[in-house]
């Protein structure tokens, strides 16, 4: 499918205001990617698919997770880490999309993972930061995005769970691995480990 | 080993400090289990003996973790939390206390764990809320306790997480299983389950 015919299909699936913001998560990847060295044409193709299941109804998804043996931990937690897994799959079986690159970016655009690539953090940053986002710490997020794409990872991964926490909902246990990765990382970066704690 | 001389050996272990904070976790346990129905010999003696390994030096500790076989993820994780866990072992072994219920209380006194028993509830609490603790959040902590149990394991348990990721500091995994049981545990209790939700 070209790049024409996929937008159709996700536009087809989206609700008018999430389609507009799938645009803007598009252009902030790719903003995102020049600044970062991700491949802009990658980036641009995983922020396009990343909601294409968003809205598709609960019990399709719940036959989704079990048919593509998705890990099953994600029915006992929010829905919302739903769309993300799935949508990876059926881009990959309905639209033919099989850069495994670009799965992954829409795989984890929701949870986070450790070990995230570089164009994991592009499009995990991007769906944060679009424009159109309006939400306590975003400005703080966009300026981190620009000096820092580690850091920003780090900041949206504590934001979801300091969110989750104060609203008493469970935190998918990936996304705190992921955050618990991203703190070594950023710290092992700006301060070399010591003999001591290297052994 | 009787209970003196179980708190003379504890007593020699600890900083002044350190041992008037075990005082006050006897005193808070002991009311907590008068309150909630735990056994109140077994909240004291749990209490008693919950920070035995506190002061001991972090390359013993690290050798009591790979002798005891203890889970070898908390030798990457926050020192804190070594304590409970080797000191759970090192009670048995060197002070001959062999009650399970109480080694647990001791074991999970710092991390929580899901499933945690009536007994380990108030252990985890009592450390949290004794007379001595000064944190933002710990007089609201007291009234929960005398509220609700339950919520007060889990409030505290969201504070430890958010005080982490406030600091840039990893959170030990258990600690967040531990959390999201207790979200499931005290909204099952206020609201039973749907048959949809059940399946």
């Amino acid at each position: 499918m070209n790049r024409e015919a996929l937008k159709k299909a996700v536009e087809k699936e989206l609700t008018r205001s999430r389609w507009e913001h799938t645009l803007r998560v598009m252009e902030t990847a790719a903003a995102l990617s020049k600044q970062w060295g991700a491949d802009p044409e990658k980036a641009e193709l995983a922020a396009l698919l990343h909601d294409f299941c968003k809205f598709w109804p609960d019990d399709r998804m719940r036959s989704l997770i079990v048919k593509y043996r998705l890990p099953e931990d994600l029915l006992e937690h929010n829905k919302e880490l739903w769309h993300a897994p799935v949508g990876a799959e059926v881009v990959r079986e309905e639209l033919g999309v099989t850069n495994e690159e670009v799965l992954n970016a829409i795989r984890y655009h929701t949870s986070g993972r450790p070990h995230m690539s570089l164009l994991e953090k592009v499009i995990f940053v991007a769906d944060a930061i679009e424009p159109g986002r309006r939400y306590p710490g975003v400005e703080e997020l966009r300026s981190l995005a620009r000096q820092d794409l580690d850091r920003a990872v780090l900041q949206s991964l504590d934001n979801t769970i300091c969110f989750l926490i104060e609203r008493g909902q469970k935190v998918y246990p990936l996304t705190l691995f992921a955050r618990n990765y991203m703190v070594e990382a950023v710290k092992e970066r700006t301060q070399p480990k010591t003999k001591e704690e290297s052994l």
